[in-house]
């Protein structure tokens, strides 16, 4: 039994986290966070939506609310967009962001815009130590492909569009994604690779909305390359708007 | 006057950069360049077409072709973009082309790679000093106005869309482009800054297209931010497919 360690007692039905290819089952996915406070975290009392493991989730969240992403088990990588509200061709770049905070990766405090340039999350808060990528593609059957995988592979790509769809809602590309948790080491002469997660479990990011959105995630079964932990074991995480 | 200081005959024409802010004016654009080869590069017999001041253009090329892409006055960002010939919402993607490559800058030999995972285009050669951004955003109407433009800006954005409209094309979105000659330094710690061009007159990167392909590019109109140089001066430029 993997030993969630973060003491939070409403994640106690996680203690299963989907292993290797597994597929993640739909449920009854949302809960209340009661403790959701490891020692010296700010508590929140909201309700916890399930990301299942290889699988993706979508939410309205109304401008000012956030939106607090818990890596459950501390090995998750959760590919995390948002788009504007009335409009789906309307959504967070991270190309336009990193001209906008002239960053290779965002910091608490700084704004993500959109391919309008307005701002439409802030990342306001981070436990996790602090390790988001913004350079890398969302995983798609095609990569998959190139790493040898013959047959249907879950992916991030289809997992968005799954999520949007099930809020009746359709997006006209896949936008480059906000790799939360994901750990894209560079290095000064512009090499970059594969990291393994620095997060810890219970560890989260939380995110404030500038405008009235559409959040969308997914619980990236990437199970081949390291980022999501050597082992290659996907799981669930949760979120919370708050 | 600005002496073109490469030696190009076929340059002489494009002795009178625009400045500022003028439109550069739809003109006869193809020539031939005889003697495209300053001493040490190679030579080539093939039509130029102009990308004028502040403008786009788009052209179709077969696989295996190559395009050199010439900064004729040495100072002047060229927004490119390639889509597959059959299908423009199949586009060359700088996330894609990152997690392939794994590193924040092309080098000759490299290969981008679109949305689909597939090679398009590769960087056969380059004379430019290799100083190419795939990092930042096209610029568009609202990032002008961000800069504290009112009324409009020429943009890539609306260069691009405008090229493709030329050619009886749409794309469904804008992609990130491959920013030939635009110098942006990121610093070990993630730190990206607005860099002068490093390239010279005449120099040049050639792409490879690794399968049927629609290019555009855009002559960036930036004349705010010293991309193209502190002056702010913004330039033709020209390509050749080959």
């Amino acid at each position: 039994m993997a030993v969630v360690s973060c003491g939070l007692s409403v994640l106690r039905s996680a203690e299963h986290p989907a292993g290797g290819r597994a597929h993640g089952a739909r449920q009854d996915d949302t809960r209340h966070g009661e403790a959701l406070a490891p020692e010296g975290e700010r508590p929140m009392t909201a309700p916890l939506t399930t990301i299942p493991a290889r699988r993706g989730r979508a939410a309205r969240v109304r401008r000012g609310q956030r939106i607090r992403v818990v890596n459950t088990h501390g090995t998750q990588v959760v590919d995390t967009w948002a788009f504007a509200a009335e409009d789906t061709a309307e959504w967070m770049s991270m190309e336009a962001s990193r001209a906008y905070f002239l960053k290779l990766a965002p910091a608490v405090g700084d704004s993500f815009v959109t391919n309008r340039r307005r701002p439409i999350l802030t990342l306001a808060e981070d436990t996790s130590g602090g390790a988001h990528d913004i350079l890398m593609a969302a995983c798609d059957a095609e990569r998959y492909g190139l790493l040898g995988v013959t047959g249907y592979h879950d992916n991030c790509r289809d997992n968005l569009h799954a999520a949007l769809k099930e809020l009746g809602l359709a997006a006209p590309a896949t936008p480059s994604p906000l790799n939360l948790f994901m750990n894209i080491p560079w290095t000064a002469d512009g090499r970059l690779s594969w990291g393994e997660p620095v997060s810890t479990p219970g560890s989260y990011a939380e995110l404030q909305a500038e405008m009235d959105l559409v959040i969308a995630f997914s619980a990236c079964p990437q199970d081949i390359l390291p980022i999501n932990g050597r082992r290659g074991i996907t799981t669930e995480a949760h979120f919370a708007v708050i």
